[in-house]
């Protein structure tokens, strides 16, 4: 399997080239693009890594899935679907409305900014410090890594640079969809995605959910919710590209702009990947290219 | 002409029920809605008025105007084109996006929300505190009334209740369409829609742009300005009902929340209407039939 | 005047060269974009010309007020209203929907392909040949042309080419907004949109708008109908770049991708123009050039 | 496990009055919605039924998944993605466009009215009577029911009423995605989705699809197909109700209005299911419920 992830790292060597790093903020775009790691949790409980794994990024929206999972741990299914929908939106993750009229729950689903902005307001906690407090903590437990933290520089430029985020926000209240302060909300959200971490926690965080909540042998959380996390990021967790990464890769996974990507492989294994050029959806070139390839050696499509 | 406004006063005392007050704010849904006033000033310098023609509201919207023309004459006509359209969107006065892409600067234009909002930015001024002043200083100039103040009140209530008008703004900034401090912005935003105006406050201000600028012998601004605003209002400023206020009544107008109606007769005479029950798209019900019975009485459609 | 004319002509000259034929068929894209040619027909029943004012082309969209004025004269004002609506509706002539869910009545207007096609079904006729008789024998009526005929070649053309508009018409009647045989319909339509006319025809129709439908001391329409037309003409007559044009120039009018204008300055005049070369929306660059000039010359502006 | 079939459609009873029948043609709206049946079919040969499994009813949009493998094996997966996307539209069916502008590629998929459409001209044929017949014979080959035909009065019917799809074939052709006789091309759709077939039908087309082209031992199209296959359906399958049938249920499936469920378990089994009763997505109520409790007592969810 190392051999493997050594080849794929050496192979898609030349993706890097074919994408640039984020931009809207600063810290992002002094990524190194050259950058590309890849790290494999079985459910047998090996890990496998090659080239960068072990350099930290800001997860960015790969905390979606965790935001879904705490909200759905913390408030259940019904609350969630309350103000949320789960269908494709078939529309860039940050679009602003997706009708001519009134925005509508159906309208937005987990795995876009103005969704997970919305599900930040389920977590429990008296303010929003506790509230992005126990989100860190599940964060902690799903990767195995009590050292996740917040990359308080890239917190600060996401803030000052949110204008997009607030308007989503501002909308969402608007509809009355939440309620209360909004900078106290988006607070939550912006320190979520400046979360550090490397491919292995990715790679450990997505099998979690490959086993299905179950971690050595304890069921952190129901099955089912496991599933449900699964099941939104094959149907929207590549943005706009999921129903190709469907066809080409068949695995569920989630990328950030930070040049991460988190796939799962139910019952096989959990995927770390790294690499910090983006295409124009956002996704990670090198990094869609070694999952594909990866799911092609290993046979690992879903489908 | 004043038996001719108190017969239309009277004929259309049945639409009042027809609408219902704003109610988004308390303050708008305690408007009374069994009043009706209207009055005409024409460019002889006579001044007709029946009804409650003497009773204050809030303008709201119908300072839309006001803000395009203080841009207009700070900035010049391509600055202000420069960050608002002039197309009419097809879409309600508040809707959010006008595609499924970037928000362009062609997809707002000065008479719905987003676009007054940026026009505030193009008013000169040391501060937010200073661009209100002389927003109010020019309407008190065209309605030749001095004593024209904001409702503390409702301003209260419009800036606790603005979450969509906080998310056009940052919609704005967003797209690099405005840029500073988005709450300093809105401020003067809601004073300016909080200013209370009377039926012959909206008549004076809507005979100055009849007279194409001229007030008493004096060219307040230039003659193009006034055709400009006067043409605005034609497109775009009964909301995404004047295309048939266009038919039905062919005269060029504003109206408000409030209730009031702002309508110019170029060449002829300034009307000011105040009922304040609304149609579904937020135009005085029998303001409306007021006003379309007027133009039928003195044959006034421009086309 | 006509040395006015023959001015205007001259320095217009230069925008000629800023847009291009149409060229969705053969034969537009053989028009000569050299030729420049206006004419006004006042209401004292004067005649001025200059340029190339007597070169036939074809009407293409300047005979959907004609089919307006038909359908209103032939089933009244709630019969047209009951199947086109009368707002601007911010898109482009010929775009497909204008929301995410079905079409309505209020998202189209006569001014676009699809409230046109809707209201050629409303034509008194057996047949669409009769129907188009009766729509072709208006046009001669309010031309002054009994000359006025159809351009076969170009009329094959457009059938031939018409997918569009055949969309738009199966559209129009999967919402049952019509119903009836699609092609005998677009029949009507392609053959109206190919009659050939040249700047003095159209300025004779304005004419009759102008002066309310009143031709030679014979009402041959009610006033509100002509008062109907030019104020859909004016919300909607230059595509989606009506509100510039209201701006600009201030005169109902009605543009052609054949590269004629029609507008009507009511009370006043009628005015024709020809030049092929189109702006990115479809109307000739030249010819809104022309009219600009002439209506900033006799202060023509309606607001 | 035929008890459990037994025991799911007598328990998914009271939902067949939760929907109704199509009713755009009349002989949908015929169909008797007190009918329930389904059919599993396994990777090891055996075949379980329970209900009205061997009623048949038209297939109805259960052919696209059959085009789009017609159209990968005669022209290969570049020529379908010239013509078709892949990603979830968020929008219903036979919505008219995606976005304000042109219609894209992108903004059409196989399981749509539009891109099955589209792809039908990718079949090989002289003309659409042998295009359809080939599409037919690979219908009798992956369902090994040679007797699948027409029924002709629900075709006759389709063709009636096929002002949508006429529409949106007019539209494909506007944008030069598709070229070619209209109605020739709208035959051989007309006639796929009138085609009969009962639940072991489906169920047995389903299990090719899971087995990834193997049928008894034989591979009758490359293994990437099939996947690609089940990837398109559980992307966009189940309508604008995909995102939420991957939650709940967990396996690529294709609804059709006519009542039917074709449901795909890689590596495990076909599934057909048929209650004519539909949601307010064109789902089978009863249909989608018994799926949804297979999935839970088998644990077959892919996620």
């Amino acid at each position: 399997m190392e051999d493997l992830l050594k080849r794929i790292v050496s192979d898609c060597a030349p993706y890097k080239t074919l994408g640039k790093a984020a931009s809207y903020i600063p810290e992002l775009s002094y990524s190194n693009t050259e950058d590309l790691g890849i790290t494999v949790a079985t459910v047998d409980g090996k890990i496998y890594s090659a080239g960068d794994f072990d350099k930290p990024f800001t997860v960015q929206s790969i905390i979606k899935p965790v935001i879904l999972l705490r909200a759905l741990m913390d408030k259940g299914v019904e609350a969630v679907e309350s103000i949320v929908g789960i269908e494709s939106t078939g529309k860039p993750f940050d679009t602003f409305n997706y009708s001519d009229r009134a925005l509508r729950v159906e309208h937005i689903n987990p795995m876009i900014n103005a969704g997970a902005i919305a599900l930040c307001t389920l977590i429990d906690g008296r303010d929003g410090q506790e509230k992005f407090s126990r989100l860190l903590a599940l964060a902690r437990t799903i990767s195995g890594n009590d050292n996740l933290k917040v990359d308080e520089a890239v917190y600060a430029s996401e803030r000052e640079a949110g204008s997009k985020n607030r308007a989503l926000a501002y909308m969402l209240k608007t509809y009355k969809i939440i309620d209360g302060d909004i900078e106290d909300i988006l607070d939550i959200y912006f320190h979520a995605c400046s979360t550090l971490a490397d491919c292995r926690d990715l790679a450990k965080m997505a099998l979690v959910f490959a086993n299905h909540g179950n971690v050595n042998g304890v069921q952190i959380m129901p099955k089912k919710y496991a599933r449900y996390v699964n099941a939104v990021m094959s149907v929207c967790g590549m943005y706009d590209g999921s129903g190709e990464f469907a066809l080409r890769v068949g695995i569920p996974a989630k990328s950030g702009v930070g040049g991460g990507i988190m796939a799962t492989v139910p019952s096989k294994m959990g995927i770390g990947i790294f690499s910090p050029a983006l295409d124009g959806k956002g996704n990670s070139v090198a990094g869609v290219e070694a999952v594909k390839r990866l799911s092609e050696a290993l046979d690992l499509s879903i489908f």
